[in-house]
């Protein structure tokens, strides 16, 4: 009575979604394809999928198929497997770009198949089988795109597999999808890009790199492959923004060169509330309504002791970062919790051992 | 035999000097002085200073003055300090911006009075003294300006006080500071509100925004007040790496509108090299010269299961991230040691207890 489900790119993306699928009463049949053998065979090892086939065999009865190739190579996957696939299938992608996919869908598949878009928000540090991690889509924001006219049968049967994974579906259109994350991605990791760039012309300037510049560049430390395939693939929607974004620092700067005190501090506090509106705990990670200090002792173990009291108190940690640390001394730790009480009770319990502590 | 210090202005970095300072034995007075007298009475209360008076009253017998008040209210603070200072005395400041400071302290300052700028690269999530810390400056970059022809003696008595609240001293010329800081600090600032100010034309994207928007952005959160103060004294090194930032966007912008894939990967590359030469365990803190990935359940004194397994282990945590968590499930923690060594030994301690872990 369940799904035969194939996912053809046994990658990060592709074995993960395997590892959260592979147990689910939803799932008849897990079949891998992989254009290298032996990422195949490491896959089932590991339990991503239970076989693997040649892309034609794999596909031939499924009733969904999962595309998780790099974005250069999709086309011509679509291409190879639009003649095999069985009347009714669902085809989905996990591309971080969508105008072109829906596109390479509504030319290639056959009537009868369903080319339903999708985006996981969520990635690893890690490439390949060796990221693998069923839990990776668990919290994470999912987009779907449904070409119109789709029926609601192979839209509910997606749902319900991804639903799997933990992930959380949203449906929009491929367009806004290309424009929103344009806007909430591509463009940081473009300024990202320059600003390191820019730094690179004074590589002086990155002895006194603190934290700002730290946190304000880390993306541009990922893969540049796969940004070149996004850059190139959302181009459209990617200089609009860059345009918006150059418009933005002009504003700024002239406002800086006029020593136009209060237009620049006005254009701060807007992004100051705007930036406070974003919601907390990103990366996937559950939001952490409520925010702590503490400054401990720097010393081996402190962690740990910290995380025992709140443990024994039944508060979760749901972020930490540490903010400051002082050799053999002290430190300065950020930390998250579920909930405003959940704060107040960690701050009482804090305090109780002795520890300075208090909400943010 | 110690010195006469007085900490004018008694905010966050003037009241964590104070705590950093007081028990020296190179202090032989700690003085404070801020224009609000409850300010000053609590300074007292928590022993960041030992007695406040007035400015004049405050200095007059100084050895050593720390100005830590707003750069807009330092001219006139300099001004009215500089007839009352004794011949020998050393006046510093704590201002982000140092050209401007040094001209002042040029222009007011009477021959015999040493007027040497600085910068600790510190700061607090919190301001005033409920964010004093002596630990504050621990491991922090400290930068000082001396003036050309500054005798030896003032610049060790300054650089004596300065290494007892842990932070490392450089020196360098205004004009050199004023332009790093500018490169690492005041342009990735202004690109972050540029970011958040573009992303809130389109609100829907920040329903979107995963940790690269909230990394990116992270110092668009800090306060508007100082940020002006920072862009007006440091104008013109500012426009000058806007300048080279939007050259560098228009740049990447001309290679996607030409889709120019050489070129683009080429820049992609050049920053991906860039940014991992960082220096990491930014912040202040001790960088982690290893980095370890674990995957534990996520529930209620996990993180103190962890730190108590390595702590025991007498690993230090220098740096811990959560990168993903899923709500009752599992979590991804990167966690920062001091040495591959102990990175080695960590995975070991962690895996001897069926923890999932590997080195970075």
């Amino acid at each position: 009575m369940g799904f035969v489900v194939t996912i053809v790119g046994l990658g990060v993306i592709g074995a993960s979604l395997g590892l959260a699928l592979k147990d689910s009463p939803l799932v008849e049949e897990l079949i891998g394809v992989d254009p290298q053998d032996h990422v195949g065979k490491e896959a089932v090892a590991l339990g991503a999928v239970r076989r693997t086939e040649k892309l034609e065999a794999g596909i031939e009865n499924a009733d969904v198929v999962f595309l998780c190739c790099p974005l250069e190579r999709l086309e011509e996957v679509i291409k190879q497997a639009a003649p095999v696939l069985k009347p009714g299938a669902v085809v989905t992608d996990v591309g971080s770009v969508k105008q072109v996919v829906m596109e390479w869908f509504r030319r290639w598949l056959p009537g009868g198949v369903y080319g339903i878009g999708g985006h996981p928000m969520a990635g690893s540090e890690r490439t390949g089988l060796a990221g693998a991690d069923r839990y990776l889509f668990e919290n994470a924001v999912y987009v779907l795109v449904l070409p119109p006219g789709t029926p609601s049968g192979p839209f509910e049967t997606l749902s319900q597999l991804i639903s799997c994974t933990g992930a959380k579906i949203i449906t929009m259109d491929a367009a806004q999808h290309d424009r929103l994350v344009a806007t909430a991605s591509h463009l940081p990791h473009l300024a990202a890009v320059a600003l390191v760039n820019q730094a690179g012309k004074a590589p002086e300037a990155l002895g006194l790199a603190g934290g700002g510049f730290r946190d304000t560049t880390r993306v541009a430390s990922s893969n540049p492959a796969m940004w070149e395939e996004i850059f190139m693939f959302n181009r459209e929607a990617v200089l609009d923004q860059l345009d918006g974004f150059i418009g933005e620092l002009n504003r700024l700067r002239g406002y800086i060169a006029a020593a136009d005190r209060q237009r620049l501090r006005q254009e701060l506090q807007a992004a100051q509330a705007l930036r406070e509106s974003v919601p907390r705990g990103a990366r996937g990670a559950l939001p952490s309504a409520c925010e702590i200090i503490t400054v401990v002792l720097d010393r081996p173990g402190v962690i740990g002791y910290l995380g025992t009291v709140l443990g024994e108190g039944g508060i979760n940690i749901v972020d930490i970062e540490i903010l400051r640390v002082r050799e053999g001394d002290g430190g300065t730790i950020r930390l998250g919790v579920p909930s405003v009480e959940d704060g107040e009770k960690a701050v009482k319990l804090l305090r109780d051992q002795g520890i300075k502590a208090w909400m943010r």
